[in-house]
């Protein structure tokens, strides 16, 4: 194994702090960047998870470049700053990555001149703006009297460049007859937030994610997006572009395997799984029992109970 | 190759009407039962196709049973059955094989006792209420204030016992997370009316079909729905338990070859295209020459411009 090409520790689902002193010392040297998902390792919902601000305020001060990714595509970057300066994360505006900046980002990068048109939450289309982009689409637009009238008096508007769908409380038949006729012009570029298939919740029920509201799309226009968020390498290709990265000297920190660990995998970065949110310690185990490629590429390298167990082999 | 097992006409992709005479006229005798689908092949949207009524009545004169079989689940057969008597068809309700309809009595066939969360139109309601089962869904259902409010006030009902998932101009976020909930017990049953992406419309635009809202409630639910539709077994399975069926005397007709011609295919029907529709002629042969099984699958035994072609061939 060529130790200048590959990452540091390569384990598997290995108990980090069940490690010798000197192996954990090690760990924490090999690696300068930071990416970590927020809820489920930061906090929860509005809940801060103890000990996650101390680690990573610790890492900041070692030294350590730390960027918040998150799937979430309904906030814009100052309300992530706001809610983690609350929890008391020291965090900067540059320091989140979220699929609604990386989204409008995406469009920039490709010297996008047109207007979109947006299924999802107010924040995407303020994300745009922030870069000088034009949507429209935001909000409820459901069926007035009959489909029929609504196919009557649809006006297709021709600066429509590019469709990006996001998380959406008001998604509709509607909106996603615009969204597929809008996409039946292959000039159209089709940019998708995250694929996930069930979001979080405090009650018994099932949440749908953004991955329903795309999957329905496509389905009607029969056309595959181009998805910005976790598991998709976009995010690390950005964070390279931008700030620059040595993907074997970084580590991704998340609590769901098939989006946070299979970045960090299909990245080559170092995993850390930590239990405080989606997976489960028993989900882990069996996959690291797995014979499968596609089951093995989502087990971590290391995990922990929670983020804020390392504080006591930090100093 | 034995007569007595199989049908009778194992053509591909052949013009029915170049034939000489006495192959039509064995063609002509080779089936007892019809089953043909309406739009594209009977009537398009509100006009009717010239001949198509011609030629089904009279296969109904010559002693032929002829069912009308839609994936349209957005009206009664009542509905269905003025419809084709207004373009001069002769038409019986029980001549009507609807999605709506089938749905209901695929539950009822499931000694189905409970209430249905319906996504779907008004007629999937009155298809259950006409096989006494109670449902709930119908109509709009958006998001109000905000979402967070929704999934606060939202009280699950104990009776529901089924989802059906059909046509639905008022499909919502909303909708998708109450059957996606209701999913989640195990013993609650999964219904779809048919996976169509796509329905056709007058203008250059996409109308998403119930497929897309199928996915996307699936999806959310990550379950697997039970669809009564074409192209699916059911629908052959229906009319063999509740009329009998020799499926080798058996005649699909259809415009749609991933539908029609599918279910005709998989049932061991004889099958014929007609050109009237959505299947075009240069898509029908470029299958014929695929050496993939699941193209052959859509390629029909014959096919003709339009039913009325027919007529000439009949007396």
């Amino acid at each position: 194994m060529n130790k200048l090409n590959t990452k540091m520790f390569q384990m598997s689902f290995t108990n980090l702090v069940k490690q010798p002193k000197e192996v954990i010392t090690q760990f924490m040297n090999s690696f300068d960047i930071v990416l970590t998902d927020c809820d489920g390792v930061l906090w929860l919902a509005e809940e801060p998870i103890e000990g996650s601000a101390e680690v990573i305020n610790t890492l900041k001060e070692l030294g350590k470049r730390v960027f918040f990714v998150t799937n979430n595509s309904c906030k814009i970057r100052d309300d992530f700053v706001k809610k983690a300066k609350k929890m008391n994360f020291k965090c900067e505006k540059d320091d989140i990555i979220s699929t609604a900046y990386l989204a409008a980002k995406y469009l920039k990068s490709k010297g996008f001149q047109k207007k979109v048109y947006v299924v999802g939450a107010k924040a995407l289309s303020q994300e745009l703006e922030l870069v000088g982009i034009k949507s429209i689409g935001v909000g409820p637009d459901a069926v007035q009297t009959s489909f029929k009238n609504t196919l009557e008096e649809f006006k297709a508007d021709p600066d429509i460049g590019a469709v990006i769908v996001g998380d959406d409380e008001h998604f509709s038949y509607v909106k996603m007859f615009k969204a597929a006729t809008y996409l039946s012009n292959p000039d159209v570029l089709f940019v998708g937030t995250n694929s996930d298939e069930q979001d979080p919740n405090r009650y018994d029920y099932i949440v749908p994610g953004t991955g329903t509201i795309i999957i329905a799309v496509k389905t009607a226009a029969q056309r595959e997006p181009f998805i910005v968020g976790k598991p998709e390498a976009y995010i690390a290709d950005f964070i390279k572009n931008e700030y620059g990265m040595d993907p074997k000297r970084t580590l991704m920190i998340g609590d769901r395997c098939n989006t946070d660990i299979l970045l960090g995998t299909r990245c080559g970065f170092q995993t850390m799984l930590v239990l405080s949110g989606i997976t489960t310690f028993k989900e882990a185990t069996q996959r690291k029992q797995s014979k499968k490629q596609e089951e093995k590429d989502l087990v971590p390298d290391v995990y922990l109970e929670k983020l804020g167990d390392l504080l006591a082999y930090m100093n």
